[in-house]
């Protein structure tokens, strides 16, 4: 079925606030779940939202808390997002990254002790918002082997960066992980192969076949050796600022606790929106000028999907699985 | 043969200043080439000194030129390489990210217009000697296609990052390409496959034959269509700040006006370096603490292998092909 947007918010709104959430920041939490079915991230949208609202009901997320400071200094702060509502908080941090870079050119904020920040675009798109670069990213549970090893050490610690253009909407959301334990299982049901080789099999050989993957717990990282070392150096990023790490992460029962790195940076301080405009615009069209490899194939710039996405469905509404609408109704 | 570390920076100082180079910049210039050698990394040491001075000869590269500012503002500035010699210029690009971060938290530095910077660890490195954590890219000529294209309209845009850790050496230098081209030409010349497939034949297929990618000039990206976007960002970041982009780069005869980002933060205004070391050391063993995939696997960090280079090459010399050096002695 599909859902208007405004719709989709009242309807998120009214269920968090039955749930015992406080009706400003129950609209702000439904505005990002809306947002990401929007932009046609069902997973991290409509599909999510129960999950969430189990969450509220066994005290693993806490709406009530917010983050707080830490400590300041100057263009970087500390702060701590007290196990609350993830995505709330980190879009405070991204807010405040953002503020810092007005003031001082470029600005960051470490948020320790948050939550899943659910998707990593939403703060991407807050830099967009303001005409800033952003680069943002979180650490998580480990699901992905370190190069050499066995066991899932690392997390899949989504890296976000984004770059302002008007009429654009410029976003990489990228995960480390080749494709998301989510994508290997949707494979698998559908009786597919991967397209690539997503991990290897119990006998250590890299296979296209996503139910050995799922259960030798071998997922590959983007580039094998290079996205094992990138996985873990945004760990131990966050780490030095006082996150707990993937390693202790791991060790608990839900994924609770996770840490973010936001960065922001005013490109509009050394260069014109004018001039950021038409070098963006003349390099993606440079990029798109390639020859297409076969007749299937589109050069896109990572973002251009999920904005297309986004103005579909604020036109004809989001789609929302029958179930999962069932299930939102009934909560 | 092998070449005290000494000895190998008056060799390359001596032949700067032969060819014209002021001696204070020939020496810190020297010392660059020679810790490269000496960490391992010799395609960015030895093997590469005589190409800077047929440069500097050719007058594509000229060392009397140094960086000067564009605009500062506050934790952030923009600087002009001016087209001198780029991992000079670079150098003093990060020690200004990093006084900035010990002013302000966080600090950047967009260098634009100015050369190759030769080996992304030396600006890492330098954030390690300050105690900070170092996030650097830089732009260069396209070498990869973007993801459903042919021509290679992406540069490879090594991104480097670094953590400090007292007793360690945690630095990942990155280039965006599963492999170099450098490396695809070594594998074939020992006429040897890749370990995994490095790009597409000239009929599409992903291959291991890196005679093969040479010819399609279609090398693969980290991550396949991932790596894509990492490489287009990274140059989008640096082009807003007003960097010549990699589709300019590529037009040229000769690899140069590259630009870099320079960015520092400083976790020691919000941890001890107690507490950093310790938990980094946690996380390293935990890591390295993943069951071996067979007898031949060990399970290293980012930067390991060339801090134990770096030791061995102290105390016994230097590895200097002999061709190599008896080219450097006759320049």
């Amino acid at each position: 079925m599909f859902v208007k947007y405004e719709d989709l918010i009242k309807l998120f709104t009214e269920k968090l606030v039955k749930h015992g959430v406080e009706e400003n920041l129950a609209r702000e939490a439904a505005t990002i779940f809306a947002d990401n079915s929007c932009d046609g991230v069902y997973t991290h949208g409509a599909n999510r939202f129960p999950r969430i609202i189990r969450y509220i009901d066994e005290k693993v997320i806490d709406f009530s808390k917010v983050l707080t400071e830490v400590s300041t200094f100057n263009a970087f702060a500390k702060y701590d997002g007290h196990r609350g509502f993830g995505p709330l908080n980190a879009k405070k941090a991204m807010q405040i990254a953002i503020d810092k870079a007005k003031e001082y050119g470029i600005g960051g904020v470490c948020l320790v002790n948050n939550n899943h920040w659910l998707r990593g675009g939403t703060y991407g798109e807050l830099a967009l918002e303001n005409n800033m670069v952003g680069i943002c990213f979180t650490n998580s549970t480990g699901i992905l082997p370190p190069w050499g090893g066995k066991e899932p050490k690392l997390g899949n610690n989504p890296l976000v960066m984004a770059v302002p253009c008007e009429g654009k909407h410029i976003l990489m959301d990228m995960a480390i992980s080749q494709y998301s334990y989510g994508k290997l299982e949707e494979t698998r049901l559908k009786g597919q192969k991967l397209p690539y080789p997503g991990g290897y099999d119990e006998n250590g050989n890299l296979t296209t076949d996503p139910g050995a993957i799922e259960k030798s717990l071998r997922a590959l990282p983007i580039g094998y050796w290079k996205g094992s070392s990138l996985a873990l150096l945004l760990d131990l990023i966050l780490a030095v600022f006082g996150a707990m790490p993937t390693k202790d992460i791991s060790k608990q029962k839900e994924e609770v606790g996770l840490s973010q790195m936001f960065i922001a940076i005013d490109p509009t301080r050394f260069e014109s929106q004018e001039y950021i405009k038409s070098i963006v615009d003349a390099i993606i069209e440079d990029v798109k000028s390639a020859t297409p490899v076969d007749e299937k194939s589109s050069i896109r710039y990572p973002g251009e999907r999920e904005y297309k996405v986004r103005k579909e469905n604020l036109e004809k509404g989001i789609p929302v699985l029958d179930e999962v609408y069932k299930t939102i109704i009934e909560l």
